[in-house]
């Protein structure tokens, strides 16, 4: 399993580094977040390092996935929370502060003063079929 | 596959709706939002009807996640986009709108006045193993 040695999510994988672990299977760890948006705030990784999603395979990422349904249940049980957001920011202008792929679970409630900043746009006539038809084409 | 008549994006799924759509396989339906953060925000979603992400069976979460490296490297490289945050809404609460299980693919870019409003706090002592405790029990 690759890891990297000035990783600190590889430290914490690797045991060097104390975190608050609260699950792991062969590929995944999930660890309560230091700083926390909200109390159960957690931080979900692969075991193996990857700087960002578009590094990780597809397996990868489907067996890291599978586990959100069973973690949003058992935290937002735990928290007493109302609901709750899954969040990956991908790149440092995204928010992205520790280079290694990390999913955050936040749990919220009413008035927590969190979420994200909602700025709604439309597309000027025709733009909108113009840019699906770029995705599409990158996507065959 | 079980659909929900009165929900707007099972419409999408079954065509009932249009929508710009970039993307589908046996389970999963990827089109462009119509109200874009950013040009090429995405919304992807199961084709069956989940309201919410615990309602989701894990090999079903699995197999719309593993869609999104790809996803990610298609969307930042048509529009440019330095990064982007992938966000799931679950709950009323935590910003969802349509009780259909979505994610946002968002693409990002610098001063564009997006992320997620981040107030960090931290455990009073003792309290982060007590909660680590709580969701590993909750997760047995």
């Amino acid at each position: 399993m690759s890891a990297d040695p000035n990783c600190i999510f590889c430290k914490i994988v690797a045991g060097q580094i104390p975190a608050l672990r609260v699950f792991e299977d062969d590929g995944t760890l999930a660890f309560l977040d230091i700083g926390p948006l909200a109390e159960g705030h957690m931080l979900v990784v692969p075991k193996e390092h990857y700087a960002r999603v578009e590094d990780m395979p597809p397996d990868r990422m489907a067996a890291l996935a599978r586990h959100f349904p069973r973690f949003v249940r058992a935290v937002t049980r735990v928290t007493s929370a109302e609901g709750c957001n899954l969040l990956l920011n991908n790149e440092r202008v995204a928010g992205q502060e520790v280079p290694h792929v990390h999913w955050h679970v936040i749990p919220r409630s009413a008035a927590d003063g969190l979420g994200f900043r909602w700025k709604p746009t439309k597309y000027a006539t025709g733009r909108g079929e113009v840019v699906q038809q770029l995705v599409k084409d990158a996507l065959l």
